[in-house]
């Protein structure tokens, strides 16, 4: 198989992987690195980091060329990394590399890797690696530098190498730091980074790195000097440590059995007096794989559980314990009514920021046991007392719990729970406008189980807080860093994990069932955040991403004119042809592709029940256009609360 | 008239701007800042920005809206600001925000301004100001962030705000860092950078940072808290000092007349005792406003002339006295041989790096006496001796040099100067696919004089080194940074900045001969570079913006192709209808904007023949077919000298 996608490109010249093109075609001297191949037990260095990626499940790797990559980029054609089915995918950008890289692994909860250039390229991804950061999602950003040579020799020679910037003072006379943007980013947007600079230790730095990112859920950062990927390593650590998971990485932490025994006894003991616990599921169960033993736990014991805003999708929705989506005063009445009458809550995977938290004001019932459950420490305050315990156990005490607890102590005795009154549909006539209020009563409807649903930030997300999920959705939403343009290339990271890891999200116990689902990717997103990144469009055609794409035209930035200046017109953007798009970026022939507006409620109507019939494009995307100052419920009430 | 673009979207509520649009529409408490204005001869801080932005010469300010800047956004309706005409441009995201300010700025000379909200915009946006730095490029860079209560009251409240990254460790405990951005720029892209903290100070501190940016010729920075537009400031500043402007920041810096003198007679006595001096044009001039004083000093005394890369178009290339680009072994033969015969070498506004260099290999014959004129420094090399002269007086020298100059002391006493061999020109067949050799032959016929011509890095780029440029051609590309994605929106800003400053870059001496020029704005750009920025064509369209576009469609990465993987497909990229981008992009009935394939000789050489004539489009984009691996003579001599 192809470790690429082949472009559906005509005119170009459609190519093969091959060993065979390595040369620069002007005669430089240019090494041939896979005649080296297996030297002594050695392989080229770029072929290490290609193998090591796929040793940790990273199947598919996200980039732009450029001169400083292109050596390490050469190493992907290497046999046993063709044999690994590894595969690259070029974006038109490096911001849209870093977007699908971050949705890649919010899939596949492995890494997402992508790879840049020197300065122009990495910096242009920064704002997404920052995104992955804030929102503890495993990217890896390889960036080619300068040879090692360059920095050697700086001052005498070379020093000022393009796509460097050059020193503040006397740029002409100094030479520049070729590490400056290692500086930027080290101990900033990245949890553990390295710039290479001895070959001797380069694998185990790579395999540190790798590590961290497992651990502690947040980017890491590789620079490779360009003449680094010709030069041989030894393949130990590969013979070592064959593959690099989650599990692998949690593991080499040492925890403390003793405390593990006193936390997961504590909590027992609230539990036990607990006439109504509740469960919260944040993101970070999420993250560190936690999901299903959560929805086991809720379900063996028939808890109430809660998620929240950052941590959807993680429960079941759709069991009779699930209380709904809880974000302090910014919740729906009924869930602050419910998780008032909890006198024990479990907050397992706690992320706390103003999006998640409500502005802070998770609020619960007094003399409530409050657990909150983090990677690197338990907490548990009840009435008189506070506890701590420190160590990486968040899944130990879990799976303890899972097992130890002994429902004959269990003293539930859980209230009627208040639901929440599902607002009268509206009927509108046919013909009419589609509203915000109508969208939020029909989406839902044609979300089935197994879907992923993808939702960009704009004013559509406030509504889909109230949306009851089916069962094994995958739900994908930037929720606190709240980046425009992030969804749309995050959904072909994610298409591209859906691809490796069929079936990922879903959990079923028979294989067999699977067969069952009819997985769709669907991208909801403004027309507004469409505008940041819309070329990567191109890729979902040329590496043939199935997706429902629904773009929200309401000319303009309708978030922003719900805290100021709603008729300004900084709000305004441009409409476009959304119909056509796909046909622009590559779909000639319109086979692939369909385009369709959707203007009133009438044609929406059709449009959702014929959403599940079969058909033949890979890629269908409906404009719905909307009034400009059409605004959610929810969007309305945060923008109220808004003090900025 | 409208300080905005009006969008020409139908469906968008065309809004004329007014002073009645600050209120949050749900009820939010909001300051109505022109309440205040002109309170006690004071004005909020956000129209302090807007008109010393105005008083500096900057019209047209770009950005993205986004929650923490909005509230300086409002202030662009205070009459004062309206009255002043300062135009906002929305851009599609914040990348094509920072390249346009750069371009306003490559052609207006002036600030060119972007606005961007907290994280999200400002890390999207900075790439694009490296790029500024490393070339020069007068770009401020204002950026809204969270309110400056969220500092003091941080580890108590709302501490993790949206679109700020968490802290490193514990991030649910201690509380994030506020000023992690402005950390990472700060002395790294920027000459100048102030967080804004104290609203007593705020007025400086801003007349500081751009004071430095027209000093230094860098950008610069300014963090402006959300609760800091509305505070009140005096008008003071702008009273003392009505105008900033690049010749009042240099007067500011004390100059010694003394060394100014030593040094002028310095440079005289080596140039009297020369036969064959040479002036080399190098980018600083154009930064520091010499080009039209470097052109009379040129063509007054008949003086041997070239310009360094990065330099081209400062001088009047169709004078007599011109000798081509000079760019170390990798310029053409005969300019090589041309430099060799001068004794006497005036290097001004000199920029040394790698690409402005030749790789390092400027070379001058032996025992010439070398002048080096930098902003902050002149260097004088001559045989026997060398003589550094500090201080900020480049301009003051050459102002005496065009004065003092006493023709009857010069011994000029030039050899016959090599030409250029013309290459045959190759007379293809009719139908014949194009080549770059045949582009090389036949673009520079169709570029006039007062044309604006902007070319992206890429394949074509290295062919452009040999044209001769007409007199009056403005001539931009990012020749060091080299960020494919630049050019199309730092179009956009020169555009704008024609539209501000018409007929800048024209050096005529009657008012009434501009008339005679009719200045193009011709863009060429890959196929590649275009996909990666592509959206902001709509801002052409948007805002009107009169402009000639090629694409050179080669279906792919050319230029890497000529360092690695010459049919790799990380080298490919999709095939688009570029013809029919501009349509979609909001020419609904294409009336504004036409497409062309031009794809074999006859095409091109008609499309153009009629290139000039009158035609109603304010937009026309030629997509030109060139083969994949074709690669112009120049590319090739770079591959091969490459060594990474
Ligand atoms: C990169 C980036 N730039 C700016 C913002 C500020 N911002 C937040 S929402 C929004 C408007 C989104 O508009 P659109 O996608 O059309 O959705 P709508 O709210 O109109 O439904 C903007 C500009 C941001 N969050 N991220
Ligand atoms: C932001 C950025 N990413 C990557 C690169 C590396 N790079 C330099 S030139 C180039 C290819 C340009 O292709 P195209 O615009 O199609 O021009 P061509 O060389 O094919 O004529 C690339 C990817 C870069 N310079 N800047």
């Amino acid at each position: 198989m192809s470790p690429v996608g082949i472009p559906r490109n005509a005119r170009n010249s459609v190519v093969h992987p091959s060993e065979n093109d390595t040369s620069n075609m002007f005669g430089a001297k240019v090494n041939r690195p896979h005649e080296t191949h297996e030297n002594n037990g050695k392989i080229p260095l770029g072929q290490y980091i290609f193998e090591r990626l796929l040793s940790c499940g990273t199947k598919t790797v996200f980039g732009v060329p450029g001169d400083f990559n292109l050596t390490l980029l050469e190493h992907m054609y290497s046999p046993k990394v063709i044999a690994g089915k590894l595969r690259w995918i070029g974006t038109c950008n490096e911001l849209n590399a870093a977007y699908a890289a971050d949705g890649y692994s919010r899939y596949t909860n492995k890494i997402g890797c992508l790879i840049t250039t020197f300065g122009v390229g990495e910096l242009s991804a920064l704002n997404g690696v920052a995104g992955a950061f804030a929102e503890n999602v495993k990217v890896l950003h390889i960036v080619g530098v300068s040879p090692s040579s360059f920095r050697t020799n700086a001052a005498r020679f070379h020093h000022k190498v393009h796509h460097l910037i050059p020193a503040l003072s006397d740029p002409n006379f100094n030479p520049p730091n070729h590490q400056v943007y290692f500086e930027m980013i080290r101990d900033r947007v990245s949890c553990s980074s390295v710039f290479l600079d001895n070959i001797e230790e380069a694998c185990d730095q790579i395999d540190k790195v790798i590590n961290d990112i497992y651990q502690s859920s947040r980017p890491g950062y590789i620079f490779v000097p360009a003449d680094f990927p010709d030069m041989l390593v030894p393949t130990l650590n590969l013979d070592h440590r064959a593959l690099i998971s989650l599990t692998s990485a949690m593991s080499s932490l040492t925890v403390s059995q003793e405390d593990v025994s006193a936390c997961v006894g504590l909590i027992l003991q609230c539990l036990y007096k607990s006439e109504t616990p509740a469960v919260i599921a944040d993101v970070l169960c999420d993250r560190y794989d936690l999901n299903g033993m959560l929805n086991n736990f809720v379900e063996k014991y028939g808890l109430w559980s809660f998620s929240s805003a950052m941590g959807r999708s993680i429960l079941n929705e759709s069991t009779p314990y699930f209380r709904g989506c809880y974000n302090g005063a910014e919740s729906a009445p009924n869930v602050i009514s419910n998780i008032a009458k909890c006198d024990f809550i479990m907050h397992v995977g706690a992320v706390k920021n103003e999006m998640n938290t409500g502005h802070y004001s998770l609020e619960f019932k007094q003399n409530a046991c409050v657990v909150e459950m983090h990677p690197e420490y338990i907490h548990i305050s009840k009435p008189g007392s506070t506890h701590k315990f420190t160590g990486f156990f968040m899944t130990k005490v879990l799976e303890r719990l899972l097992i130890e607890l002994d429902t004959s102590k269990l003293q539930l005795s859980y209230p009627s729970c208040e639901k929440n009154e599902p607002e009268q549909e509206e009927m509108p006539q046919p013909g009419q406008s589609i509203t915000q209020l109508f969208l939020q009563q029909q989406f839902p409807k044609i979300i089935n189980p197994g879907d992923v649903f993808i939702v960009e930030t704009g004013s559509f997300q406030f509504g889909v807080r109230d949306y009851v999920f089916p069962p094994n959705l995958k739900f994908v939403s930037q929720a606190f860093y709240l980046s425009i343009g992030m969804a749309l290339p995050c959904a072909l990271g994610v298409g591209l994990g859906m691809r490796d890891y069929p079936y990922h999200h879903i959990s079923t116990l028979q294989e067999s069932d699977l067969t069952a689902f009819d997985p769709k990717l669907i991208l909801c997103l403004g027309d507004g955040a469409a505008q940041m990144t819309v070329q990567e469009l191109t890729s979902f055609l040329r590496y043939k991403v199935p997706s429902e794409i629904f773009v929200w035209n309401n000319g303009g930035y309708t978030v922003e004119r719900a805290i100021k200046g709603p008729t300004r017109p900084y709000n305004d953007i441009m409409n476009w042809n959304w119909t056509k798009l796909l046909y622009v970026l590559g779909d000639k022939d319109e086979t692939d592709t369909c385009g369709t507006t959707l203007d009133n409620v009438s044609d929406l109507a059709k449009y959702f029940e014929n959403f599940r019939d079969p058909h033949k494009k890979v890629i269908r995307l409906a404009e719905v256009v909307l009034s400009v100052l059409d605004f959610p419920e929810q969007l309305k009430i945060m923008a109220a609360a808004c003090q900025h």
